[in-house]
């Protein structure tokens, strides 16, 4: 008895359950696993390295999968696009900046569009500019977003952009996560820290060794990562990491960040050459709490299906 | 077919919702109108008005109803707990603060304590403590609170604390947020900014007004309105309000409205007196959204419950 949403039909697959792109984490191997698995991988285009994307979307070989890009990253260099929708992906997700200039190549090459929103007024701007999902992000997710929570953003989204389908991210780790999401009025969800914490994810053992001892009381959202990998996102757009000894340090001491950033940012180098997560982020969500193993990625979408068909078919109103 | 779960066992209520104890905004009418709905009614405690709380208590007449404290303001005049006692409530709620000291005296008295905490460390230790129900808060809510949301801090209590019954605040405002609290593995909601905009809820009608009207973009978490309350908040709880033009024009300006203060605790006086919103705080959460309406309090316990049971029989897994 699979859960089916105006997701699983737009998207003809078996789960609603997405990939978050996440950058150098989500290649190929990991998109082709949830894809195999019946939901929908999408490859991380992140800032946009040409050839990383050209080499997992080879890795992903015939699995059908999309791809991720942040979006004030490709504005600087469009001809990302071009090449991406070479490989016909059956979407292209765009988040953290406006999709404008490219939503129209974008459905005009046949590839669905999905923008990810932090808050409703973009909601309805992306749905205007014809988005076929909206991904609606909470501030407890990983990585980069904004202030808004999940609980609320999610059906504030739904009423807003209706009939458009909807997916929740941020938070999202198990099956009461995406039975809760669809309560919300969500169609399905997109999950990133959950598939971190993966056999198939890019990024270090130690990274995701940290995910799975990690407390969900000890993530902070911030600018420190940005800053020291010199990264220029837009002010309202912060980061949300573990929080390790590099996060400790200079949380709220910015501005001193910035007075040493040159020796920082070479330390800060090094660490990350060298897996030293002390310093180097590890970047994951509130629902840490949730993550306690380390799987295929086709376990975690078949067990997050069968909690929820689950939870769903439980007689609470008896 | 109610919704029946450990919460509704424990207080032999027919709902599992929860009146939030606000502030000045929770009397007697309000509390005993959640209750004889079904749910639980808690008068807002507050700050600690002896004769604001006796009053209410009065109000509330015949329906069994419990009373909720800012813990660190009633460890400054603890005598409230012993008159609050006098009436027999069904339950202490406390929050923000330490219940140590407290709940020793709140169960010898045959009260429930019901803590209400915003992380996971926080839950454990208030369950050592003894306390009968854990209230999980998200960063969502209206009023104080700290960092963490809803939807991930939901599970990783309910996971930390099992068997003692959780119940979820912030942002629960409609059917949904109950079914998908419920998903989450809550045994029920505690619900504050939907009962706010209320029949029988205390607080200007122009408040309530607003917060009909307000989007959930247009809110605000911080220390603005304790610095010119002149309220001695720990650090790391802030409050959300709707960003009206003082929240913005004070919001990231801080030390300067402490450089201001004499003036603006004067001007800030003057607006609560008069109900100029523009100025005084309208304290409330993210879920504004989705608040269209001023019904009476035993409506929206209807409409919540009978809008979560239909999600809940709905047969997504078919």
């Amino acid at each position: 008895m699979p859960i089916k949403t105006p997701l699983t039909e737009l998207f003809n697959i078996e789960h609603p359950i997405l990939l978050a792109p996440m950058d150098v984490v989500s290649g190929g191997s990991l998109a082709a696993a949830v894809s195999a698995a019946g939901g929908l991988g999408l490859i991380g285009g992140g800032y946009g390295d040409a050839d990383w994307i050209e080499n997992e979307f080879s890795v992903a070989g015939n699995q059908v999968v999309g791809v991720g890009f942040i979006t004030w990253s490709l504005a600087k260099q469009p001809e990302l696009l071009d090449r991406a929708l070479e490989h016909d992906p059956t979407a292209i997700m765009l988040s953290f900046g406006d999709p404008a200039p490219f939503a129209g190549k974008i459905k005009d090459a046949g590839a669905k569009l999905i923008c990810q929103v932090q808050n409703v007024a973009d909601a309805r701007a992306a749905v205007e500019l014809g988005a076929d999902v909206i991904i609606a992000q909470g501030t407890e997710g990983g990585g980069h977003g904004a202030t808004r929570a999940t609980f609320t953003l999610t059906p504030a989204v739904v009423d807003s952009v209706a009939p458009i389908p909807v997916a929740t991210a941020g938070g999202v780790a198990d099956g009461r996560g995406l039975a809760a999401a669809l309560m919300l009025g969500a169609a399905g969800v997109l999950v990133g820290t959950r598939f971190y914490a993966s056999q198939e994810a890019l990024g270090g053992e130690a990274a995701k060794a940290r995910i799975i001892e990690a407390s969900g009381d000890e993530t902070v959202r911030g600018k420190v990562f940005d800053i020291v990998r010199q990264k220029d996102w837009p002010e309202h757009l912060t980061g949300r990491v573990l929080k390790n000894d590099f996060a400790k340090r200079w949380s709220g001491n910015e501005a001193l960040l910035r007075d040493n950033l040159a020796a920082e940012v070479s330390r800060y180098k090094k660490a990350t050459a060298h897996g030293d997560f002390d310093v180097a982020a590890v970047i994951a969500g509130e629902c840490v709490d949730l993550i306690h193993d380390l799987p295929p990625a086709g376990e975690i979408v078949a067990a997050m299906v069968r909690d929820a068909e689950a939870l769903l078919q439980r007689d609470l109103a008896r």
